[in-house]
């Protein structure tokens, strides 16, 4: 049910400052900085721009920009600074928070062009890109060198980096390797004035200033656009096995999780599915993956490495230790590359696949890992409650999880007041469980309702205070994460 | 040859706006807060906290307070705030940067009573500790779960954790694990207005706001006064191994750094100590370690894991590597815990026997890895043209080198107008190699005059922006860093 954003901000976006409009004069001025051939403003190719990958909403740009460089980007931005018009980054429009909407229209910069891997710096172990390169596309180049960056987002086939970069994008290898975070040296940034920065710098350790690189990573774009990243790599492990532990029921395999870590082992990936969301992906995908009768979840843990010895011996010491603590004796270990791709399928796979089954809300909880059965009791309690169905998966050894639902009676949509109550009560159990409510997808539009169960007054002062710094006149994607822009 | 701050301020720190001062009525009142054993007014005592591992600058504060609880610490920084009076955070005083200085005089609130470990859970794989914890004290208390953190600076047996935070400590095992801000999950801090926030959440994953943890991390005491710090935990390495490499050629011994990581391996430390700076140890220690005659510089290599096998495979295989690329024969794999440690010990008490041999300035560059041979090419060809003498060591995996200079017919001290000239072209020098001046550090005190080197002004505005936002009033550990407070 596609909304036009524009005529419903008087009502949601009652606190955004008045912002400026497109006006042809301008149009012209984006045009000579970007060459014509790079401007959309007709409507159909507009649309393009209007969506991302959160649920259903749609608002329509006035105008995309596809600049080619950072001083592109920087007069884009010295323009809309002078005349107020909001501004809104996008990369790939994969996002699940609506981060790079533009609901307050304006224009859109798209980094699509900017898409060259400039440098993979062997000696150091370091690459240079731009924002445009598809995540998938970068770990191909730097693995041929031997190289590994690890983050890989579920979307990583179509995700663009810089929006990896946004988000604090993690994926299944965060559990041994951390996120985008961990492997972010430094930034080219444009800044809402049009200034340009270096965020910090090419080194694997630093203590000069603040960490900007840090503070950007993560902001979803409100802070600068990001125009070069420079990202540490390490080398890459050869080899990985592959387990699949069927759980009959939710808290022992809650408890595994934290008893394969106290046993000293760091799995490369460590994922739960909850059953239900197990059936509908098989049966999308109509896998071969087998999901026995009676169980609550299946368990998926990977580990790498170098030496197939030792990798042997650590699965197969997993697998007793999770037999001990109630695996299901039909454990698989994936025998091949095939049987390990299928079932890496699914599991990549399962978001795709409950969403097709109606579960269009997804919400990115996390929580201290061995709080993650509460969770989802607690999510199924909250279901019944509230009346909503609840499908849960995610990245077990951090505690993340993602929950899909679905309410009878309802739009399904993010703005339904009984959704809002629903999650509102979902994130308080979050909350009191020790977590917060996004791990990688960030707040960007269809979160930041919610930050008031998270963050004190203060605490929101100090990100605003942070904003106005970086953005005095706040354009640049206004009315993200905060409920205002700040004044 | 000790100074006294407050005559020196109007020449230095003429910039910094005027501050209140620590009247009768007010030292009343902050002895009502953390009661009259806590608070510290006589000169003899005070002495313990006018100075750090900084060179020999002391500053005498007005009067020292030692809080409990983050509540006594807010009371104080309201009074503090009301009345404009400085305020200098205070760990252990093992900083080399002049961090803990009261160098404008006022308030010096010490962490050593806020000492104690609050929880580890094992579960989670956490601890929460207050501030004035013994970093080797901490470390060692999860290690009986089994459980470490790897961050470990020279100091690890004196610092505090809270110091740690502060710096964004690192140490020889930043190479494989990371400095301090990889481990760091969440603070609870003190803002200089005394209002008490978390900058987190207790979780490995967090895209839910600006990343307040990390901009707090490597500040140095600016934005607030942490008062409980969650640390992510991993399981404990049960063995290392150890190499320790002698190499004719800096440029090979170099390349051997930069060969290892190509070629698959992540050491779990991996340092390089100048020959000159390893004689001067050598000597000062009495140590047993042989150190060839030919040799220009020595690389030590750490690596660790939990299978002996592997380990031995992988020290030789890095063996081979190594004399390949020209390390000499007389390469020593240490045979059991007594020749680790002397190796280590060595290792870490290079910075304390050259500076008793006269290097008394100690500066923390960082390059890529890369460039740390022609750093200390660089570094040697600096001191013939400005007449000063040099050792190098340091975290050759990191690119992160410690250079200690000595000049004849200089005071050697961070305010001679001749040592300040050298250090420009140093750090010129360091900056162009694609590095920054501190890696693990800080800028302190004895930095800052340096920053223009590293930052343009639009970024050390935004920095001074930050600091404007937590701190309006400027009372913080005012002039750190920043050549001003914010006016």
């Amino acid at each position: 049910m596609p909304r036009d954003g524009r005529r419903q901000n008087s009502i949601i976006f009652a606190e955004i400052k008045q912002m400026g409009i497109v006006d042809p004069s301008l149009a012209d001025a984006f045009s000579k900085i970007v060459g014509a051939a790079n401007v959309v403003t007709e409507a159909e190719p507009l649309q393009r721009y209007a969506h991302d990958e959160t649920e259903e909403l749609v608002f329509l740009p006035d105008i995309v920009l596809k600049p080619r460089t950072a001083a592109e980007i920087s007069a884009i931005m010295r323009l809309c600074n002078e005349h107020r018009i909001p501004v809104t980054p996008r990369g790939a429009g994969t996002g699940l928070s609506g981060g790079a909407l533009p609901h307050l229209g304006g224009v859109v910069i798209s980094t699509e062009r900017m898409n060259s891997i400039l440098e993979i710096d062997e000696r150091n172990g370091q690459v240079m890109t731009e924002p445009g390169v598809i995540t998938e596309v970068l770990q191909d180049a730097v693995k041929e060198k031997g190289l590994f960056y690890p983050p890989d987002p579920s979307s990583r086939g179509s995700c663009f980096i810089g929006g990896n970069i946004a988000e604090n994008s993690g994926g299944p290898k965060a559990v041994k390797y951390g996120v985008v975070k961990d492997y972010v040296l430094n930034l080219e940034l444009v800044l809402p004035t049009g200034d340009i920065i270096w965020t910090g710098a090419n080194v694997l350790k630093n203590s000069t200033g603040y960490n900007l690189t840090q503070l950007v990573v993560g902001s979803e774009g409100t802070l600068g656009i990001v125009t070069k990243i420079v990202l540490r790599l390490i080398p890459l492990p050869r080899l990985d096995r592959l387990l699949l532990a069927p759980f009959r029921s939710l808290e022992k395999a809650g408890e595994a999780v934290a008893a394969i870590f106290r046993a000293g082992f760091t799995p490369s990936g460590l994922e739960l599915v909850e059953v239900d969301a197990l059936r509908i992906t098989a049966r999308y995908l109509d896998s071969t993956l087998p999901v026995p009768e009676d169980i609550e979840a299946q368990l998926i843990i990977e580990v790498d490495g170098n030496d197939p010895e030792v990798l042997m011996k650590d699965i197969e010491a997993i697998a007793v230790l999770l037999s001990d603590l109630g695996a299901g004796e039909d454990m698989l270990l994936a025998e091949d590359a095939a049987q390990k791709a299928e079932l890496w399928k699914v599991r990549r796979r399962v978001a795709e696949a409950v969403k097709a089954a109606g579960y269009t809300i997804e919400e990115d909880t996390v929580v201290p890992r061995a709080a993650l059965p509460a969770l989802i009791r607690g999510v199924k309690e909250l279901g019944k409650q509230y009346g909503f169905q609840a499908v849960c998966y995610g990245h077990a050894g951090d505690g993340n999880l993602h929950i899909r639902i679905k309410k009878a009676g309802s739009t399904n949509s993010q703005d339904d007041p009984l959704i809002v109550e629903s999650l509102r009560a979902l994130f308080r159990l979050v909350k009191e469980l020790g977590g917060t409510i996004s791990g990688e997808h960030g707040i960007g539009l269809v979160q930041k309702g919610y930050l008031d169960i998270v963050f004190t007054d203060v605490q929101l002062e100090l990100m605003r205070g942070i904003k106005a710094v970086f953005d005095p006149n706040g354009i640049l994607n206004a009315g993200k994460i905060f409920d205002k822009t700040n004044q």
